[in-house]
């Protein structure tokens, strides 16, 4: 991708790159991002949600204080007088200032849009989120993510849910304590891709938990399932006497129910090693994550991993609230990225061949001297909402002229040449099987039509 | 749009508001973007074109004397360690870059993003190119904005054009001298805001044109006009004489001969007055123009103005070649934020009711304890595909699911409570009608789509 050209050269002595960490899309890859948005845009519209856009950059006290640690992967802008500006760093914030500047506190909205890390090297793009409002439609988010992976065939997949209550109330019982509640669900988080002697180590070694207390953690942590599992944990004797951990399991068991309704259980599991990074969750947290491919087109396995997560946050759009009002938000992303990566290399493995434009008919023509007999058809063409193209060459060869519906899977070609002309006819050519039609001039809109019907 | 809270609080200091220069788009803003943009990609890809993808940031030196004075107003990140990196000023340059670093010289590409400027206030977003390699079809690049324009009846328009080889042909036969080309060619382009009297002042006062080089400029620059105008220029005794200007009459002309077989003359005009602001053109320019508006619904005068141009540059591409060699390009730029305000101020004047969503179905319920039955009625019009809603309330009254309908262009409302469930059926009604018929619930999925047929 990153040519370095002209380095050596006494003429022009910059080096011919985008900056790190970005790429460019040419047509094919664009081709295949715009599949998959196509899919994950429609589920959406078919969940009723509306749709928003946030300036790319917002002021930089908007951003301060909302990403712990990682402000440091913020990008800033210069200061060229004015305002000091950052680039967004997630959707969520930007969305948490429009929500509190509007006073919107009933929402169902979706938001596509890149986001900006100094992270070495992802560059995490086009995220998608969508936010509901209200406790129980957690449950409705499932179903979209549920119904996005389906629709994309990305193959099998789980959907994990857990509760940061569940986790707190957990902790508690297990004797961590209160100080330490983040940083050992920052430990537990790293048990889909660490074993537990490794997480237990770093509890017990780094951060001075006690080995028993960790010891507690391990066993539940190592708990998935379904609704027998939540009856269970409800009598459980330590965690039914936690108050917290008792509220979420509670909430857990009617997520089930609605999911029941929804007909998606199969695919969820509640799982109380399911932690998420980032601190301002506060209740139900999901993730969903592919399972190892089995596909007999794909000689490396696809890296596998969470394409889609969220949860609950209550607390952020009152940060931004003069009073501090809490606003109730339950939110998804879904990792676009890492969705395009593997149907790129889906693609590329199973050879298919990709169009990347829509192109419907070719105007071509046999002889020289016809650019003006290419010009008004390819008008005709066009103003009848057909999707044509002509090559843009004043005379090309009638074989350049069909290669290139070959090489760009433009289905039918549109031929005139003097003969045809005279006869007031066009030649219809099917690219696929060779077969040639004259067709009336005034009938061939309507023919057109008739072949590219579904 | 801009609150201002918190501002006096002790507890939250900060100014909520969107930079300055930009804009939050919600959901009816966005609505009006979305169906600008469906007419503009369908015109794109009506004409073949793929599309293409850059960062938005890309390194400080590809950017770095490409845009000469205006480069003043190009937003720089900050020196975070490693590369200087600025926001994108356009389209253009990028694109250039693209094609040098993948060595493209046969291209026919759009793209659609938004470019950042320090400008006040004017933050121009959302700009659309598409770029064609081959000389002659800048007609193509007429015909699709002569589409675009109709397709989005913005009412009525005239699409100038020129070339720059004509304009500096003419400067010579008037008299100035070689280096005060660019400059007077700057003033020129000031005659579409400022009467004729000024802009002569300006050449002759500031720029020390001669007043009889002036006046001779005076005489073409007020000439529009059509074939027989340029036909007419040919002619004249002075400009054809000159080499340029012959060369650019000549490939005016053909391009009239092109646009008549496109069938778009009556709104296209050869005005020796256009000559655009931008450095980089070298041959062919045009710009399309709203006429005055006359529509009864619009009280007030909708601002008029540009709202596409282009033209032919040939040397940009090779300022990224270490052999310095050109590519010849001819682009258009859509101005989508100009479109898109007239578009926004019509529907306003218009009073015209804009959905936001695509639901066709809300799933309500005229009792309470019925949530279970609205998640599971909801989720099967979902996996029929069906675009479907419910309210996020545990028991919302029916009265207020009905008029949600009303307030956001709901269609229909599929309606279960005890009765329809122990029928086995469900009430459907028609929003606009209030009519109201029991569907076997078999059969309502397939009774939806009937009604929903266009």
């Amino acid at each position: 991708m990153k040519a370095q050209l002209g380095a050596d050269e006494g003429k022009h002595k910059f080096v011919l790159k985008t900056p790190k960490g970005t790429r460019d899309f040419g047509p094919k890859e664009m081709a295949i991002r715009e599949r998959a948005f196509k899919a994950i845009i429609s589920c959406f519209k078919r969940h009723g949600a509306e749709v928003i856009d946030t300036p790319v950059f917002e002021l930089k006290e908007t951003l301060t204080g909302k990403y712990g640690e990682d402000s440091k992967l913020i990008y800033d802008l210069k200061d060229q007088g004015g305002e000091l500006l950052s680039l967004r760093y997630d959707l969520t914030v930007p969305f948490a200032r429009y929500l509190a500047m509007n006073k919107i506190t009933n929402i169902k909205r979706y938001h596509i849009a890149k986001v900006y890390r100094r992270d070495n090297p992802a560059m995490t793009r086009g995220r998608y989120r969508e936010f509901y409002q209200c406790d129980f439609d957690i449950a409705g988010q499932l179903k979209i993510v549920h119904e996005i992976l389906s629709d994309l065939q990305l193959g099998d997949f789980v959907i994990k849910v857990n509760d940061r209550r569940i986790l707190d109330g957990m902790f508690a019982v297990c004797g961590v304590p209160d100080s330490k509640f983040r940083t050992i669900c920052s430990s537990v988080d790293k048990l889909d891709k660490v074993p537990w002697d490794e997480v237990r180590s770093e509890m017990v070694g780094e951060k001075g938990l006690s080995p028993e207390a960790a010891d507690r953690i391990g066993e539940y942590v190592q708990l998935h399932g379904g609704l027998e599992l939540i009856e269970w944990l409800l009598q459980d004797p330590k965690l039914s006497q936690n108050k917290l951990a008792k509220e979420g399991l509670g909430d857990m068991k009617l997520l089930f129910e609605y999911l029941t309704l929804f007909g998606i259980t199969g695919k969820i599991s509640f799982d109380l090693s399911l932690a998420r990074g980032l601190d301002y969750y506060t209740g139900v947290i999901f993730e969903a994550v592919l399972l190892q491919q089995e596909n007999e087109h794909v000689e490396e396995p696809v890296s596998v991993g969470s394409v889609a997560g969220g949860g609950r946050y209550d607390g952020l759009v009152g940060m931004f609230d003069p009073k501090g009002r809490k606003v109730p938000c339950v939110g998804v992303s879904i990792g676009i990225e890492r969705i395009f990566s593997i149907l790129e290399q889906r693609l590329e493995a199973s050879g298919e061949k990709l169009r990347t434009t829509e192109t419907q008919v070719l105007v071509a023509t046999p002889q020289k001297h016809l650019l003006a007999a290419r010009l008004k058809l390819i008008s005709e063409l066009w103003d009848a909402g057909i999707k044509a193209e002509m090559l843009y060459k004043k005379d090309p060869k009638l074989l350049k002229q069909l290669h290139y519906c070959e090489d760009m899977g433009i289905p039918l070609a549109a031929i005139v040449g003097e003969q045809e002309l005279a006869d007031g006819v066009v030649k219809l050519r099917d690219v696929a099987t060779r077969e040639e039609v004259d067709i009336p001039r005034e009938k061939l809109v309507d023919e057109i039509r008739r072949r590219l019907e579904p």
